[in-house]
């Protein structure tokens, strides 16, 4: 399977969901009020949906269907939609552009963005109390809003953004910033993972160890590709100004590491990546493609 | 049984509800962070924990011992203590104070205060998913997950605070006031009830048609009761300035139907609630107590 495989999956699945998630939120009523237009626009204004496809192909791993796999794929992505539409909030990183896009507050108001937020936090939740699951799925969906719960809020990635903003200014040492990610992104990344496993039952739940080994790592390298990117990447490509980073005085990994130590960390934990995914006794080939992909794209 | 007992009883489930939060909260760890010190400040800075009270004594109604609906009154506290929280933002309603103090915003900063609603509401769901619960109650684990959700989100609380936002500064008709009311205030307080009847298991299920009639009665009076205090109260009884619906020209129950208008219908939906009441056959004295509260109370 090559690249091009990679990404006619990524598109196929980002598809899927952003249907599954229009049905979702279509299902709320009340289409013309601007609460709701809100919370579409936030969600269905693009993104690469790489949390739903890895809890599609996670699931996959096991056998599962798509449909068997729609209902935990919606609901990471509307947590994912709903720190967004929070972290763009004047009083947090005052964004007024995602994805090439006005964000929402500045789409609707601050306060319709607020709530827009809010209630796709809470309707990631519904999703997961209400939405199909297979039989083997359906024993563990207790466990998946424990899950999803642990990994959104203040063990996860709510902590995370506000480590992440107490930073800010200063620089940390490298502890620190692998806090701040493991949180801010790393656990939802996890979560995305568990929740493919989890819905594919027993089966699933057995690998949880070697598929947490798995996001841990691609989930810092992530951001490691990320922080390599604001550097040696362009604006064009990258849809958001280059050498933002360096200007805000983030921290980042090339600058604690310089630019070479940030590219072998990311190699690093690629190979920690498939190390993991050697022990699981299943075709892990896409999972593979996948953490390639996140040390290799270059947006 | 007198309105001593009934102030007695709130009492004891306040510090009960305020104890339980306490113990989630402090579980989270990182109790120096600021998101977590804005966490604990937003939910234990005060407030009558009328939720709770309603999820307690509902759970009781069917012979439930208070440490099997622990959980439910927490979980639901929690969503009602981050809809304080961001309420008050600069961009919501712009409060400074409430009960007093400082709101969260000004105490903290607005971003803290964004990311501590946010982290409340997950932890809401986290409580709810992983709480105790009696084996009856257990079997409605899910259910209760996804009432409290229902009641929470673009089908409830956020709905209605969104359709107030939209109403400010121009007069609405009584239908549209109560819709406002219903989703905003009442969908959370018809919910803390339902949740005291799924963590009783059945019997307590079997009853959910006339305990809906009852809380959504109590929860549309409590907030007619509102706007009549507003105009017969005094700010020191209020604990917030008296005449503030008159001055910010809000739609109100006396202004759509005089206040002799409002005090017929407060006292309506009483009778309302004590007729679903008596259809119950368990001993609803303190929900029946509850019910005159609401309408008797003067602040």
């Amino acid at each position: 399977m090559s690249n091009n495989d990679l990404k006619s999956t990524l598109l196929h699945y980002q598809q899927r969901n952003n249907e599954q998630l229009g049905l979702w939120i279509d299902a709320l009523g009340n289409t013309d009020q601007s609460l709701i237009k809100a919370m579409k626009y936030g969600t269905l204004m693009g993104g690469k949906r790489v949390r739903p496809y890895l809890t599609y192909v996670t699931g996959q791993l096991f056998g599962m269907a798509d449909d068997a796999l729609d209902t935990p794929a919606a609901a990471v992505e509307c947590i994912h939609a709903y720190s967004l539409i929070h972290d763009d909030l004047p009083a947090m990183d005052d964004d007024s552009l995602r994805r090439g896009q006005a964000t929402c507050h500045i789409a609707f108001d601050e306060a319709n963005a607020i709530l827009a937020g809010d209630a796709l936090q809470t309707l990631a939740f519904s999703i997961l109390a209400d939405g199909k699951l297979s039989t083997e799925g359906d024993t563990y969906r207790i466990h998946m809003v424990k899950e999803l719960a642990t990994a959104s809020g203040a063990m996860g990635m709510c902590l995370g953004q506000a480590l992440d903003l107490a930073a800010e200014g200063r620089q940390v040492d490298l502890t620190a910033l692998e806090t701040i990610h493991r949180n801010k992104t790393g656990a939802l990344i996890r979560c995305a993972v568990r929740l493919g496993a989890y819905a594919a039952g027993n089966k699933g739940v057995a690998c949880l160890t070697q598929l947490d080994t798995f996001s841990n790592a691609i989930g810092l390298a992530f951001q490691v590709q990320d922080d390599i990117l604001d550097i040696i990447s362009d604006t064009e490509t990258l849809g958001k100004p280059q050498g933002s980073d360096l200007a805000a005085e983030k921290s980042t990994y090339p600058a604690l590491l310089g630019l070479e130590g940030a590219q072998e960390k990311a190699a690093l934990l690629y190979q920690e990546a498939l190390q993991a995914l050697h022990a699981i006794p299943y075709n892990t080939e896409q999972l593979e493609l996948f953490a390639r992909y996140i040390i290799e794209r270059n947006n």
